[in-house]
C-alpha cells in the first residue's frame, strides 16, 4: 500500500509532504522505507525533529509541498567528554531498537555513534560518557552461536582495554534471552554490568519503548555495581519503571507487549524507577581485574519440544539434546528406546519442562524414573532455552559422562536455583 | 528406600504398622506400592479411612502391630438413584487424579465405579447421580490421537444414549490441554458440558487437589448450561475457587502448582466458588439434540520448536507442520529454503509463537514477510499446541491449499480470537 500510494503521489524521500487521512493532517519530510516498518506505514519527520509512522490506506491523500533531498543530519555540537562521569560502551547488534537511532537521524541503515545517540537520546549524556559502535547488524532470529562468541570478545575488549564502567547491548528481542544466557556463561569475573536491551515497538510508532529502555539500560550500566549479564526492559506496559532481569532467568513471554520480558522461577534483580536503581534480589557484584572470556562451546546440540504423536526419529542424533517434556519432565514411553540408543552412542540428554514455570522432577512418576534409568539428566528449574545454551557450554568444557553431568548440574551463573519460588502468575 | 525399609521390617501390604520418624508416629494399614508414588513414600491407610504417604529415610523405623490381609473395601450401602438430580458420567482415562479413588479404596489399579467414588468423594452425590466407568488407563504423556477419537465417541455415547446432563473426564495433567483442544474440534452440537479435570498432587499427599477438583468438575458438569469442552482446575494454590477454562485456550504453565492451568490470550469462562458457578465470559450454550462426533483427523503433523542453531533438516517432511517461532513468528532466514521446499511438496506450514502470550504477526519484519511470501499461515493468537491439534483436524477435512488455509484461519471452537486481550501477567 505504501509503495502504491507513494508512486501515485510522486513523492520521494526528502520531499516535504502533507498526508490527509480521515480528517487528520500531517506535514513533514518523507523518510525512506525501512525494513522494520510495515508495508502500510509511511514515515515522515515532523518539524520538531521526531519521526512518526502513519498507516496509509486507499482513502489517504498525499500531496507534495516542496521538493527536497534527504541528507544525513548531524548534531552540530560535539559531545563533550566529562571526566567526572563514568563511561559506558554501547555495542550495536541490530533489532528493533536499532531502528530507533535510525529513524530519528533519517538514515536507512541503523548506525551507532555517539552523535547519533546524542541526537536521539540526549538524556544519556547527562549521566555518562558514551563510546558507541556497531558489532553486527542482525535481526535477532538470525543470530548464531558465532555471534555470541564475537560479542563476548568485544565486551571483554571494552572492559579490559577501554576500561569502561559497563556495557549496553541493544539487541533484537526475539532471541535476546538466548544471547543473555550465552554471555552469562562465557564472561567470567565481570568488572561491571553487561546490559542487554531491546524494543518491542520500533520508533516509527508513538508507543515505542526504544528510548526509555536505552536510557534505563545506560543508567544500570553506568551506575550499578552489578557484575552480571542482565536484561533491562519495561516492567509494565506504561512508562513507570524497568525491570533488571538476570540473564539466565529471563524469557520473552509476549509477542508484542512492552513488558514482554519476565523473570521465570526467579525474582528480578531489581528495578529502575524515577532515575533510581532499586536492588531487590541477590546479585553477583562487579569484580576487580579483567574479564575473562571462556567461550569454549560445542554447538552440536538440539532443543526438542515433545508433543503427543512425536515420532522417535524426530529426535536428532547430536552430542547434546535438550528435551522440553510435559509437566515434571515426561515424554511418551515409545520414545524411550530412541533416547536410550542416543545415550548409548554418546549423546548427553537433559530434560526441561514445556510448562516453563516450576522444576522438573523425574522421581514422581514411572515415566520419569524410566528416563533417569537410561541416564537422562533433569535440568531442575532451568529454562529450556538456558539449558540449551548451557549444554553447549558444558560440552565445550567437559568430556566424560560424569564430568558433563556434574558441570551441568552445578549452578554456574544463577541459572539453577535450589529453592522453589512461591511467586508465580 | 521404601523397598529397603519395608524388607527390613518384614511388613506386607495389609499389615497394621507403626511408622516412627523424627519424633512423629503414624499407625495404619500398609498399602501396596503404587506407580504414582515416589520411591521413598510408604502409604498407609489411617483409621479414619484416609490414606497418607510418608517419606521414609534411613532414620525411619517401621514396626508390625498386627498381621493382616488387604481386601478391596466396598461401600456397604448402595448409592441411591435420585430422579430429582441430574445425572453425569465420569469417564476415567488415568493420570494422577485416578490414583485418588485408587488410594482411598486401597486398590492398586485405579478403577472408577460409583461405589469407589462415593467412598472417596461422597459430596458429589449430594448434587448429582453418577455413572462412572474407565475408558482407558494412561499416564497422559502416553495418550495418542487414537485415544482422543475413542474418548470423543464415548462422550457422545453418554450424551446420546445415556442422556446424561454432562460428562467429567479425569485426565493426567501433562497433555490435558492437547486432549481438551482435540475434543473441542471433534464434538459438535454439545447438549451439555464436557469437563476435563486433573490433579497436580496425588492423594497420597496431604496437599492433594484431586478431591476438590473432581467435586468442582462434577458441579460444572451437572449444573451449568455450557455446551463446550472446558478444563476445571484450582484457580489459586489454596482451596478457595476453581477456574473454568475454555478447552482451546488453556495451558499447563507450572510443573507442580495446583493452579498450574492458565487461560492464555483469553479470560476463563468463569469460576466455581462456594458451591456456585460464576460465569464471567462468553461461552457456547448447550444445544438441543444429539452430539455429533466429527473426528476426521490427519495425524501426519509435527510440532517444531525453533531455536538459534536449528538445522534445516530438523524440520521433518509432513503433511502439516506447526512451527513455534520466536516473537511475532520468526525463524532464522537460513531455514526459509527448507520451508519453501516442503510447501512446494505439498506441506501446510503454520506459524505460532514460543512467547505463548500475544499473537503472531508476519507483516512487521522482513523475516515475517518472507515467510508469508512462501505461503506460511500465521496462526493468530492460537496456542502452539492448539494449532497442532487444529491442523490435524483441518487436514482431515480440507484438501486443496485454499480450503485448508480458510478452514485453519476460521474460528472453529473459540481457539482464535480477533480481539487482543489486555490482561496478561
Amino acid at each position: 500500500m505504501r509503495e502504491k500510494i507513494l508512486a501515485e503521489s510522486g513523492a520521494k524521500p526528502g520531499d516535504l509532504i502533507r498526508i490527509r487521512k480521515k480528517g487528520e493532517e500531517f506535514v513533514g519530510i518523507l523518510m525512506p522505507a525501512h525494513d522494520f516498518s510495515g508495508d502500510d506505514i509511511v514515515v515522515i519527520k515532523l518539524n520538531n525533529g521526531y519521526n512518526i509512522g502513519i498507516e496509509v490506506d486507499d482513502e489517504t491523500k498525499i500531496e507534495i509541498l516542496e521538493r527536497g533531498e534527504l541528507v544525513k543530519r548531524r548534531v552540530q555540537k560535539e559531545i563533550p567528554y566529562d571526566p567526572k562521569k563514568p563511561t559506558i560502551s554501547i555495542l550495536g547488534t541490530g533489532g528493533t531498537i536499532a531502528s530507533y537511532v535510525d529513524y530519528r537521524t533519517g538514515a536507512v541503515h541503523p548506525a551507532y555513534s555517539a552523535e547519533d545517540l546524542a541526537y536521539s537520546v540526549p538524556e544519556i549524556f547527562d549521566i555518562c560518557n558514551v563510546k558507541a559502535r556497531v558489532v553486527f547488524q542482525l535481526l535477532s532470529e538470525n543470530i548464531k552461536v558465532d555471534n555470541w562468541i564475537t560479542l563476548a570478545k568485544e565486551i571483554a575488549k571494552e572492559f579490559n582495554e577501554n576500561k569502561v564502567k559497563g556495557v549496553v547491548i541493544p539487541h533484537g528481542t526475539d532471541t535476546m534471552s538466548y544471547t543473555s544466557a550465552a554471555l552469562s556463561f562465557m564472561l567470567k569475573n565481570l568488572p561491571g554490568p553487561v546490559v542487554l536491551v531491546g524494543a518491542q515497538r520500533s520508533s516509527d510508532r508513538p508507543s515505542s519503548d526504544a528510548y526509555q529502555n536505552l536510557y534505563h539500560a545506560s543508567l544500570v550500566a553506568s551506575r550499578s555495581d552489578i557484575g552480571e549479564v542482565v536484561v533491562v526492559m519495561h516492567g509494565e506496559t506504561s512508562d513507570t519503571y524497568a525491570l533488571i532481569h538476570r540473564g539466565t532467568k529471563v524469557r520473552k513471554m509476549h509477542t508484542s507487549r512492552r513488558d514482554a520480558f519476565k523473570s521465570i522461577n526467579s525474582e528480578p534483580i531489581g528495578r529502575v524507577e524515577n532515575n533510581r536503581i532499586i536492588i531487590e534480589g541477590d546479585y553477583r557484584r562487579a569484580k576487580e581485574g579483567k574479564v575473562v572470556v571462556d567461550a569454549k562451546i560445542c554447538d552440536d546440540v538440539a532443543l526438542v519440544y515433545f508433543y503427543p504423536g512425536m515420532k522417535p526419529e524426530e529426535i536428532p542424533e547430536r552430542r547434546g539434546i535438550v528435551l522440553m517434556g510435559t509437566g515434571l519432565g515426561h515424554v511418551s514411553s515409545d520414545l524411550i528406546p530412541r533416547l536410550k540408543e542416543l545415550i548409548d552412542k554418546g549423546s548427553t540428554i537433559v530434560m526441561t519442562s514445556q510448562c516453563l514455570y516450576g522444576r522438573v522432577n523425574l522421581n514422581v512418576y514411572s515415566t520419569g524414573r524410566d528416563l533417569i534409568k537410561i541416564g537422562i539428566i533433569p535440568a531442575g528449574d532451568m529454562l529450556p532455552e538456558v539449558a540449551y545454551v548451557k549444554l553447549m557450554w558444558v560440552l565445550g568444557h567437559a568430556k566424560d559422562r560424569d564430568e558433563i553431568k556434574n558441570l551441568f548440574l552445578k549452578n554456574v551463573s544463577g541459572e539453577l536455583s535450589q529453592r522453589t519460588l512461591l511467586h508465580y502468575h
